[in-house]
């Protein structure tokens, strides 16, 4: 089965857009979206992701089996699996690779808070600024099978989990309802951690 | 009554140029102008500021009702129009959501004072390096109308306030007489921050 | 007498590549070209630099009086009149404004020593990293005459000064035999100006 | 002998991409592609890279002799000529001269190691981000042969060196079997240099 042409438009954008931030540095970061219940469009492993060819985008299911086996997917393909099984409402995941995601990530604890943003409004269920944002940070682990289960666990264990996770100097995971949605949501998350590394080197 | 193909030309060019900088992340960010003595288009709400379709403009009073019901203004119209009621010569108003801004407002007291600038010539009634400005930080607020009281009261008690104030956690609010001159000022002020938050990482 | 097409198109894209950089923000910076042994075309006053229109450049002599006495030239046209009466071989001039020459020349004394960079090489009769470069820090004054008289005093005073300086607050100025020089020139001196502010971050 | 217009276009673009991100200011930073066995095409000496006119790419030979000897190659010809020399499967080796890799050289002792990041999974031999990569740095000099000689001795020191090294206050070195590949390794290598500029700035 072939994949719709709005799908392939819609990742490349992103990618492009990713691109200009800064986000997708050599082939690090992925894209991904849902194109019904059970088929996901991602991003194939080893390009840039500011530089998606037409060919670049391909089938999986949601256990990450591509469609067309002679393509390899993004070697993170099973993290953007694993919240499409988990909630049937995302249709758009994206793994962002910034510097302040990176950065902040490796000093970070199990979790970075972020409390008195207002850009915390894009955030479900936090109607004002007042509220926090606690995103966990995971250890990254080659076997992503692995980390998809405390990624899971995690999910199991706190139900106003926020709809991202960082992985320790690895970058940003985000997901929406749409592809608009979540790039929105990337941007939100990125600007914030941009003030926290700022705000951190005032007071280290 | 439609607006002008000029304002929404406007609006939509700020955006653009704003987004270049990094000054309106996610939906963050809104620019509005002012059409005639009390009639306002400003950003309809969460569209991202950088990427304002060609509807993405509407059509408010002088009090923020919206023309056309059916639409809904920028969540923070009432600074927009609190600004056009005590301002006759205001034509354009930016309200910028940048890292700076950001970061130094949380930071700050009830001000933050800007001196030493050759960029300080572009405020009214300071033709010298020499003076100071003094930006006003405002606590957020969710409640738009409380907030503005506020805005109001301060505009009250210091006649020499200056066009522009900061909302902490939130941004910059700017105005000037036409779109134009509010570009510049915002991108003066946003200069001056950014210097501000180099110079405090080297003297924290 | 009319402005060349050429001269007029170099300035227009020198301030289109000056802002690709943040180094005219608002009105800030301005930018010069000797047309020939007496006759200068300037950036006008008041316009953005980075979108400068096609009648915003202007003509003056060597001692900055404008051929059309109707327009009104860049603020410090009497800098940029200076080097062109003390350089004959100088045919560009370039003032910009960015945000590490501001904080370094807000701290500095009354130099700014630059050395130890391969970018060096960059300057006349320093055909080696190892030597330095000493970049005259001068006080702000709006008394642009005032300024210019401390200025010659300087390179009277020191005659391997470099081909630029800083004004303290208010940006770094370049010259060069044309166009092109003057630009690189001003490249690799905010280039390490840039370096300077980060390694004082890390060395506070 | 001619050079074909697909090494010349392809130089020409990755000067482009890496202007984008500030790695080529002024004249600095350089490009090269190995046309076969014992042709190289190199930057010539003098242009800003990130403007390469269509005559600004030259051929040499491995000991770096220009076909044309009207022309003159980059004055770091003998670095790149170095590693073709030593790496019959070089295609492309890259000069960036950023901030982070400025900076970072001057600070450092003999070599920068980057632990901890996903990225160094793009480094031949590393399929992991539990290993480390030690980047070497070599002090700055003027003669290049000397300069060649001392990383050459590093080589056959350290047969696991990485396919990168930095010289003080001078920039970044890479190489890869295809032109896509260099820009991907030094896109990679320069955002772990951001990040352990951000570090360091966090932890002085």
């Amino acid at each position: 089965m072939s994949i719709p042409q709005q799908a392939t438009d819609a990742i490349r954008a992103a990618g492009r857009r990713m691109d200009t931030f800064g986000w997708v540095p050599a082939t690090a970061g992925n894209i991904s979206l849902r194109m019904d219940a059970d088929r996901i469009a991602i991003t194939r492993s080893g390009f840039h992701k500011g530089f998606i060819p037409e060919d670049g985008v391909m089938a999986v299911d949601l256990d990450g089996r591509a469609e067309d086996s002679a393509l390899r997917p993004s070697a993170e393909t099973g993290l953007h699996c694993g919240i499409y099984r988990r909630f049937p409402n995302a249709a758009a995941a994206l793994h962002g690779h910034s510097v302040p995601a990176t950065v902040l990530s490796r000093l970070a604890g199990p979790e970075i808070r972020l409390a008195g943003y207002e850009l915390l409004k894009a955030f479900p269920g936090l109607p004002t600024h007042q509220a926090a944002v606690r995103l966990p940070v995971f250890e990254n682990d080659q076997d992503i099978g692995r980390l998809q289960s405390r990624v899971t666990q995690a999910w199991d264990a706190d139900p106003a989990h926020p709809p991202g996770y960082l992985i320790r100097g690895h970058g940003l995971y985000v997901w929406a309802e749409d592809m608009p949605g979540a790039l929105l949501r990337l941007e939100a998350l990125e600007f914030m951690l941009s003030c926290e590394l700022e705000t951190r080197r005032l007071r280290p």
